[in-house]
């Protein structure tokens, strides 16, 4: 049995220096252990990390268009449509790509969608079903 | 500043009966709150989730692949090779495609990576300068 749980999440890059550029200009601080392959930081329990597509390329044994990957989308939630206005502008000033403005969504929440230099989609919502602790870490819903 | 945390990782899949039924055989335990478009699945501090391509595509409001999204490998830890070698087994069990076997690689653990049936890449690793305390959270680490 696969136990329900993620270890670390790890974002292929084509250029890593360009993306520690942009999670730096996002706020985010580099853990120590990285290298000119691969960046990493530290989260609540988990490692997220970026990692050069050409070292992931190798660690796979073939080319990423041979298996085309699915596609994934990561959220931080807010407590609030005004956090949420903020850090999408935050993240507009670091150089993200807008896909959708912030806006009321179906699901009665306030979402907007962004993505990193690579095309990783990130979305930036307030929940209003769903409680964050004090250190935004989610501690309830559905 | 965007906070260094991730609140839901979410998959797109292109057919979420098929998907439920693969994590359901990985022994993945749905939430509530789910429907014909979404399924959630509570981890620690978190959640995962399954989500309709075709719906993602309408929040969106593009196609998906107009925006080429990166690529993305999610990891799940183990305290052994031994365990990384079951819970291997048990995804090939489950239908998984088989990307590497597991193996000892060059950052000095024990690893091998498979797929869903959407190509979303799964690690599962033994990393001995990695602890985690006995809900599998990593607690500790480069």
């Amino acid at each position: 049995m696969t136990p329900q749980r993620i270890t670390m999440i790890t974002l292929a890059v084509a250029d890593l220096e360009q993306s520690r550029t942009f999670y730096t200009a996002l706020g985010w601080v580099e853990a120590e252990g990285g290298n000119d392959k691969i960046a990493f930081y530290k989260i609540a329990g988990q490692f997220f990390a970026l990692y050069a597509k050409d070292a992931l390329i190798t660690d796979l044994g073939m080319p990423i268009h041979e298996r085309s990957t699915g596609t994934i989308t990561l959220a931080t939630n807010y407590n609030s449509p005004k956090e949420v206005d903020c850090a999408f502008a935050d993240a507009v000033a670091a150089g993200a790509i807008i896909i959708t403005e912030p806006k009321e969504v179906f699901w009665g929440g306030y979402s907007g969608n962004f993505a990193d230099p690579d095309g990783h989609l990130w979305e930036v919502a307030h929940n209003p079903f769903w409680a964050l602790d004090d250190d935004g870490q989610l501690i309830g819903g559905t």
